[in-house]
């Protein structure tokens, strides 16, 4: 499984009930997708049967509810390679290394994978992981160091305050960088900058990256240019580009799986894609009339689920069953001993 | 609309995200369909993200989701008659007379219309409303009649001994009668009918209804063989047949939708039917991979409201748009007001 958004959550869901067990890779730290990544506290109100919910909570509902099917979450890590094999298995591995043998793929990719927007800047690639990090890396102690910060979002004001406050390991000077001074950030984050700026603990400066100074394999300037066309360089030891997440699709589009318009086309009986045994679901898929919203990703996991079970049991008709009424289901539900 | 189920409710939530408006026909007297009329206390755990909950309680959900829709019920009626008109719109008529013209018809007729299941006796029906009263109906007072009660669950039972036990317009005699000594109602209720035939306030009878004596237009008498094929003859002023309600697809049959097995074919873009303007959704409906599950009607009639209102507004592109986000959904809903 591809993907632990509210619907590849669902595609779990439903391939427990046939009794399939998962496996979900997902590059993001928490299963959630986009609902937790991007919305985590804006109200959704079309999900049926719930007419007000956020995104947190309906992720929250989705992980109770699987919770029967006991799938393993693989986070912070991407499915790099999804390779056919003679047997008719695919071989799937992560870009952390992880490997699986696996008979049925689900694709619930949504938007793609959320990858941090990088600086682009000719050679700048060198320093990363060492002096250059971008959102969702860890970086370094800062202490005695001139850092800078890229961004104008709550991220980036907040981890520039955070340095320019700390109780010890204070770097030597902490510069925010946005190309305007205007923020995304919250009112009360941007006051608190203008405060620190005007204590002198940091600075902020309106302008744009074009270029750095290295001695030997180190960086040890940035350069920047203002909207005046102004050129400045400054003292730069440790680089932190905060302008959040992008979704990309990645290398799905590598695979071999038919897509259309860079989605993956589906057929709407069982929702596999053009390769044998590999089903996509979500927003990633296309089909006459798609919408992308989440409940019909839910219908969508629902019959992919019938289609692997179909594929994988070839020899036993997959009939539909209750969740109000099956023994079988209640049993895999866990429910078969309550009142 | 046609159905008040949870497919039907949810297609008035879909439709009015597009700002077209429903009048809603039930043969129920209430909405929710059979979640309400045939399960409205088991627990449901397939809705996404409602890891558990009742008929009752799932049908509450969406009435509360779609109070911003204000959609107009009528109950306790079916949809007779679908006539396509010259212009294009349909006319349409339920069996207590309610005429509507519309532009668009949808179909969430689920299993069909719930209809109290009927005695079969030859020249019975004449006594219907006057002495005789199916499952739904309500039923005179029955002081100092002779009542027989025919059926063997919790309905049946119940009525039986709220006659026996009444504290005011006892009946003369009240009897229940079932083929066989053995019920479907829960054994307390059970247990309540031994204690009051020993008692002597009502007698049970182990025996099926074959005919009937009347007095010029009156009922007199019920005729009924047990499972010896002894015949015998009971006095019966009042006859309430107590065996519940069992849907039938009814009049649809009649509409010139094309059906394959009694379902409604629809395709799968926009789920209109053969006829233009006729959409169906839920478990009324048949399509390549159909499973007859909840949540998969709640995609149909989300992708049924679409095709609704392209059809309403060709002029105009149907663009998707997010409630999370849409100032227009967000007006729509009742909630731009609100932080």
């Amino acid at each position: 499984m591809i993907g632990a958004g509210p619907v590849g959550l669902f595609q779990v869901f439903q391939l427990g009930l046939q009794e399939i067990r998962c496996h979900v890779v997902d590059s993001l730290p928490a299963p959630g997708g986009q609902c937790l990544a991007l919305y985590p506290d804006k109200p959704i109100y079309d999900i049926p049967a719930l007419p007000r919910c956020t995104g947190r909570e309906l992720v929250e509902r989705l992980l109770t509810q699987i919770e029967p099917m006991a799938p393993t979450f693989h986070l912070s890590q991407q499915v790099a390679t999804v390779a056919a094999r003679a047997d008719g298995r695919y071989d799937i591995g992560t870009s952390t290394g992880t490997h699986f043998t696996a008979r049925t793929v689900f694709i619930a990719g949504g938007v793609g994978a959320f990858q941090p927007r990088r600086l682009k800047l000719d050679g700048i690639a060198q320093f990363a992981g060492r002096q250059l990090f971008h959102s969702g890396d860890e970086p370094p102690s800062a202490a005695g160091r001139h850092v800078i910060v890229l961004g104008d979002d709550d991220e980036a004001l907040d981890a520039a305050l955070t340095l320019s406050t700390a109780q010890s390991a204070l770097p030597a000077s902490v510069t925010l960088m946005h190309r305007r001074d205007a923020f995304k950030a919250a009112p009360e984050h941007v006051e608190r900058l203008r405060a620190a700026c005007a204590a002198g603990t940091m600075r902020f400066v309106a302008a744009q990256a074009i270029g750095f100074d290295a001695a030997g394999d180190t960086l040890t300037h940035l350069q920047v240019v203002d909207a005046d066309a102004n050129t400045t360089t400054w003292p730069c030891d440790l680089l932190l580009v905060r302008w959040g997440l992008s979704p990309k699709l990645g290398p799905i589009a590598d695979w071999g799986v038919p897509l259309a318009r860079k989605q993956v086309v589906v057929e709407t009986e069982t929702f596999e894609t053009g390769l044998s045994g590999v089903f996509a679901v979500g927003d990633v898929t296309t089909y006459p009339g798609k919408k992308k919203l989440i409940l019909c990703g839910f219908h969508e996991a629902t019959l992919a689920a019938y289609g692997a079970a179909t594929r994988l049991r070839p020899d036993r008709v997959t009939a539909l069953e209750y969740t109000t009424t099956s023994t079988r289901l209640h049993r895999v539900l866990g429910v078969d001993h309550q009142p």
